[in-house]
């Protein structure tokens, strides 16, 4: 739910309301637990600031859940006598944190844990997929992550210790999974929404992307082929990530107010409050189409970091307001 | 006020509490003038959506101006006929908006406001002035910035038109203007808090830079000399810009909790919510000094954009926390 961080958006994802949910923050845990929603996983490695947060949320009935990749976090929440069940993180791709598959040190973190806390099982998240560069590779990529686990949970099994969750995620991975034998649980993210980086990767197409920001035409540069909106990197955020080999559209495509592209323009620059649109491919503009005012629509490259530069969600149905505004929650 | 969006930071820069201020969205218009602030330029060009919220500002007892860049948004703030304050754009370095300096569009932009609106003056922006690879050649943009807008007043008065405010403004440029003659306002933004940006530029040392994000270590990735952390790009902002010629230094520099660089340690590579500390010449890192838990700050590369990601300052004093929280607005 680290996309959306809005209920309307879990409700959708996950009908009965009460999970599970992954977040990333212990405000989003906070935000749901005060929706309904009972089972969390906090998938960002624990630290001892936190685990008071934890205990009183896990006291008000919620079953949050932690995750460490050493024995040092291990005893941090042991040596708290609460009972958090904490998963081991595995790390599949070199990408961020993460024990190494089947790694010894995983039965050394396990038994740390006990008695104050517990086990639940191991997880991680391929975060490498983004950087595939075929559906292929993503598929190969998903089989790396689900036989890291699994070698991970084995391992554990093996020692005598109890691994109920088999846990991995990553929106390309989860797409592109041929098996997933052994996997209890998969954790994605941004297919809430998807954006131009996914399209990219050809996890969905541009035709997928149910988030787009909404600018207004203010003012033109002629002589440069260039239209000036009132949407920056403000309100796109400064992400400029894609998949490899993707084109270059800056900040974004360009949309009309309904969702369609128009021709090849993209938002090729972006100031605080300005964003520069101009032809991909250097054709001319019909300015006339773009009088001050008129509302263009960008689908960003990162709907995460997009979403998160906004307080809420505006609905559209058939490429108008439908009159809805879904809240969602930012910080920590 | 656009770095800092909180009316604690404005009083410090204007202590009068009623301006003159500028803002870059109308929502920190509405924001400033509920706390007081009487006298604010919106500095982004004018579009018709945004008219009834300026006019109902102005009918508050806000002295509000806008900007604009043509003959066809002259045309538009004209109509309401509200005596709009308007100060027209001047593109003093190819950026992004504005009219040529002394260009003959700015009599008709002129013609074209009357009677229904007001023409304040000219303004311009010298962008590209984060562009400069030294302090003299910054000079030398201040001065084109200058001349850019002197031009241009001096255009409008000798066709008989009235043009009683010259404004310039980028921190770099204001902070080393050679001469400021004719110019009768300087805005500048970033100065508020300084960043690594602007400490590349020579504009102000490391030492200087008022703000930074406070996180805490989550984990190590020992063999790859990693700290890993709970502050990642959502915390930081996205934003890799830095001055031309310039060190890379990821997301940040890395400070102890007191502010204090630590080595050559940054942030050089971020996930939404974790951050990913080395030194950037490659040396051992003593882990051991970096237990879970510990809290390091970090500096970051653009201030408006980190401070944007947050909702609040947590004020700092001699190194520690000093127990004040000055809030922010986001959003438009």
């Amino acid at each position: 739910m680290k996309t959306g961080k809005s209920i309307d958006v879990a409700r959708r994802a996950s009908p009965a309301g009460t999970g599970p949910i992954t977040v990333s923050t212990l405000a989003e845990a906070e935000y749901f637990a005060s929706h309904g929603v009972t089972d969390i996983l906090y998938a960002v490695g624990i630290e001892p600031g936190k685990l008071d947060h934890v205990i009183d949320l896990r006291r008000r009935g919620v079953d949050l859940a932690v995750i460490t990749d050493s024995v040092e976090g291990a005893r941090t929440v042991a040596a708290r006598g609460a009972g958090i069940p904490v998963l081991i993180e595995i790390d599949s791709d070199g990408h961020r944190a993460g024990v190494k598959p089947g790694s010894p040190l995983l039965i050394v973190i396990a038994r740390a844990l006990a008695p104050g806390a517990v086990l639940r099982g191991v997880m991680t998240h391929a975060g490498e997929s983004y950087n595939c560069t075929s559906t292929a590779a993503i598929t190969a990529m998903a089989e790396q992550e689900r036989r890291a686990v699994v070698v991970s949970a084995d391992a554990l099994r093996a020692a005598g210790v109890d691994c109920p969750v088999v846990s991995v995620g990553s929106t390309p991975t989860a797409h592109f999974a041929a098996r997933l034998d052994g996997v209890t649980e998969v954790r994605a993210g941004v297919f809430a929404f998807m954006d131009l980086t996914m399209a990219g990767l050809g996890v969905c197409t541009t035709g997928d992307i149910a988030i787009s920001v909404l600018v207004s035409v203010i003012g033109h540069q002629r002589e440069k082929g260039w239209i000036l909106t009132d949407g920056g990197w403000m309100a796109l955020s400064r992400d400029r990530g894609r998949a490899p080999g993707a084109p270059d559209v800056g900040y974004g495509v360009v949309c009309d107010e309904a969702g369609t592209p128009i021709g090849d323009l993209v938002m090729h620059a972006a100031n605080q409050e300005h964003g520069m649109i101009s032809s991909r491919g250097g054709a001319a503009i019909d300015f006339a189409r773009f009088p001050l005012g008129r509302r263009l629509r960008v689908l960003p490259n990162h709907a995460c970091a997009t979403a998160a530069q906004h307080a809420e969600y505006v609905l559209v149905n058939a490429g108008a307001l439908d009159g809805q505004r879904w809240p969602r929650i930012n910080g920590w």
